[in-house]
């Protein structure tokens, strides 16, 4: 990685954090999504493999609630971290876990070409950090989801 | 598979409807949910890979999701077909689709013992039909979702 890309919020995930099938960065089989903030947005940006299909050409729900979900603790992750005014050093990100997803599928979403997530803090309130989404291909919202995102207790290595 | 094993409800797909990276048959790189009838409720059976990781020892929420996804339009095409009177010698069933996917994460669910998705019709209404849904590890609850479903268009393939 060359010195000036930007680094994921993932990257920044403790070792024992980092095992997720979505999106960690040590889990070798999994897909290894990175989300970036954008201003005051976050995107994550994932071409599915071609047998995730729901019916020929188009990706199955599983594979986008999932997205949603990654996508979602990882902008939680991020909003705490720039809530305590940014990164410090080496300092890993606090994790979120997932409490509640919701996911409304608006049209199909085709496969093949990139897709784009979109994430903003819609709330946060304790422990909790509410992320609203949206999934594009080729410019056109065809999901939206929303993550109910807590505080991963520090006992469960979450930093 | 011998003639007295029951069928599941997703072995009566039509081959257009049977790609699901879920639950298709004709997907080969997929999980092959199966859905059975047990009473009134459906049930889904299956063990993730060892590789389906949230954290070591635990399931990715984007798999409950899609357990969940895949369970709940099953049921729908199940129940769908007990409505018409039951099953009419070759025929398929009509498909459904996932308008909306809820989910929430009671506690973690513990990654190696085979997981039991059970599931409901609460409403039907018109084209829609909603299937509420648990997933169980060691007889222990882990997560409950409702998923709306919606008949898919027959110029889609759906049958």
């Amino acid at each position: 990685v060359p010195q000036d890309m930007p680094e994921a919020i993932q990257d920044r995930y403790s070792e024992k954090a980092a095992h997720c099938y979505g999106c960690g960065r040590l889990n070798e089989r999994g897909h290894h999504l990175k989300t970036y903030w954008e201003g005051e947005e976050t995107v994550t940006r994932f071409t599915p493999p071609s047998y995730s299909t729901a019916f020929p050409g188009l990706v199955y729900g599983g594979l986008i609630a999932s997205l949603i979900d990654c996508h979602g603790c990882a902008t939680a992750a991020g909003a705490d971290e720039r809530a305590a005014g940014g990164k410090k050093g080496e300092e890993t990100v606090q994790r979120f876990v997932t409490a509640a997803l919701h996911v409304n599928y608006l049209r199909p979403t085709p496969l093949g070409p990139e897709l784009e997530i979109r994430g903003r803090v819609k709330e946060t309130s304790g422990r909790k950090v509410v992320v609203e989404a949206t999934v594009s291909a080729n410019g056109t919202v065809t999901a939206r989801g929303e993550v109910v995102t807590v505080r991963m207790p520090e006992t469960m290595g979450s930093r």
